[in-house]
């Protein structure tokens, strides 16, 4: 046995999820007496202290935290989403005196750097953002237990990690509905990466809008928040559904690229298909065509994950969890 | 007295300058015997000790190391200068176990927030990059004693400060004689701020150049580096010095926002006016009028900092310096 217990060897000598297993350590209510006993016992055998890099961190300030994005590919740096994303968090620090770093992935990463980076003890606090399922973040923090957000709904669902969002299956049915209200019948979609649960959570938004007005959902071309794949997936759309007229595109950074794909291919837009694009970050306003989008308050999520970083860092009560209102706004592509 | 004596405290007791010091302690060649001996009697006197934050880092490697971009203004991340900065840590960090962390200054910093935090240990080497002469990095880098590079080079001229660089004099020049070349003889110029060498250094070539062919070297307007402060520069130009038929704008970004403004001001580029930009980035090949340009080898500058820093810390030898030959793109805005 490891000297240092993890949270995946409690859930594997409880024969638990590690889900169970983060619920029952952290005193959560969904969990069964059965779960519970069997969770306390491998706790107890195998000395697991989930504590214990905290307590470490009570002797001794970094006096930093850390933005951490993912992503390993510096094409990261042109998205608005990230410039918000600083801008708020940089807001929210105010005239504190706590230094910012930014952590982000290189290509070719292997996923446990940034894990190893965040447990070593180097910063007091972290926000993660642009977060994917397979990056190993949410066990790292689950296992490190600094005071850490996610900007974005984890795919943990354990309620141990703290997230702020705004509701992705709202936006992504309004956007649809939108559509439909406009009178289109043959809606397609790019996606965003399903490795994300707002790539996910739009696309859900999307379907459940078009069945629900009983119209063909089959029209989906997925792709990676970037211009390039937004502008590689709407190719593909006219390939296989040519007959489309509308698409909701996942990110208004991928539907830029999505209006250059339609106008290269001779489509008027709104005329033959009608777009609308989800974030509202500068892109829309601007693209040659101005997006009909969902507004992202980006800024505003990441000021309220970084509030609550520096009140759990601080040992204060974090600030309410805030509900975004979805909100449409309508220009001349839709 | 207080307990740990800085460089500061060293030059002042030793009456000599900052940089003075700095090379006396450092072995540098050029350096009075009588400055020597003041410098050894203060160190002597004072009891201080180059090497304490140096040797503090043996006993404990944070396996990671800092990118430090001063800037205070989420802006940056639109600027190639960044990305192709960043291409190029992560080039040569390769598949070494370093964590990068990049360090930004935030709206409204005081300076001494980064200096802390590269003096706090929780890094093992730093590279700087867009560094301004007020930012308290020479400083701070000089008493810390971290491995650390500098992209671009410092004010400091000690000797003491590493540093990698292109030869930015050089390619002001070769622009400005690129324009003189093409029968150019009104030439004006948007700099870099002052404040940063690049910024200098490329004015200084620009001036240079005239001055040798006997032109006016007075139409000269100041920028920021960004597409914005590069149109409100070109449009005071403009204003000034009416009848100019060329310009040397210090950065493709800045030229870029140029174009735009003497496009709304009705001016042909390159038959009114011939524009030349600097960096050679995208921006350049991708500018409603390919700008002609100099080649700035920031992904390689980058890499080379990068190997120099990782010798450091592994107390190997570092690189030997490369010397970057200046390279003019020649494209349609001249």
């Amino acid at each position: 046995m490891s000297s240092t217990p993890t949270l995946d060897e409690v859930a594997r000598t409880a024969g638990v999820s590690r889900s169970t297993a983060s619920r029952a350590i952290n005193g959560g209510s969904r969990v069964s007496p059965e779960a519970q006993q069997a969770v306390d016992d491998a706790v107890a055998r195998l000395g697991y202290s989930p504590n214990r890099a905290a307590r470490s961190l009570v002797t001794r300030r970094t006096d930093s935290i850390a933005l951490v994005v993912p992503e390993p590919d510096e094409r990261i740096l042109n998205d608005p989403f990230l410039s918000g994303t600083l801008r708020g968090v940089n807001a929210a620090l105010g005239a504190s005196d706590l230094q910012l770093v930014l952590v982000m992935a290189r290509p070719g990463d292997s996923s446990g750097r940034i894990a190893r980076y965040l447990q070593s003890g180097h910063v007091d606090g972290a926000i993660v953002t642009s977060h994917h399922r397979e990056d190993g973040l949410e066990s790292a923090l689950l296992d490190t237990r600094i005071p850490s957000v996610f900007v974005g709904r984890p795919f943990d669902d354990s309620d141990t990690l703290r997230y702020v969002d705004m509701d992705n299956v709202e936006g992504g049915r309004t956007a649809a509905q939108h559509l439909i209200d406009r009178g289109r019948t043959r809606i397609a979609t790019v996606t965003g990466p399903l490795d994300m649960t707002a790539g996910v959570d739009r696309f859900t938004g999307w379907r459940s809008a078009l069945e629900g007005a009983g119209l063909d959902a089959g029209r989906v071309e997925h792709a990676d928040f970037t211009r390039e794949g937004g502008a590689a997936a709407m190719r593909r759309l006219l390939d296989v559904a040519p007959d489309l007229d509308a698409v909701f595109v996942a990110s208004d950074l991928m539907a830029s690229g999505a209006l250059r794909a339609l106008r290269e291919a001779g489509r008027d837009v709104p005329g033959d298909v009608a777009v609308v694009g989800y974030d509202d970050l500068g892109i829309a306003a601007n693209a040659a065509t101005p997006l009909t989008t969902i507004r992202n308050p980006v800024i505003e999520l990441a000021n309220l994950a970084t509030h609550t970083v520096l009140a759990l860092v601080a040992d204060d009560t974090p600030p309410a969890q805030t509900s975004f209102p979805v909100e449409l706004v309508v220009r001349e592509s839709s």
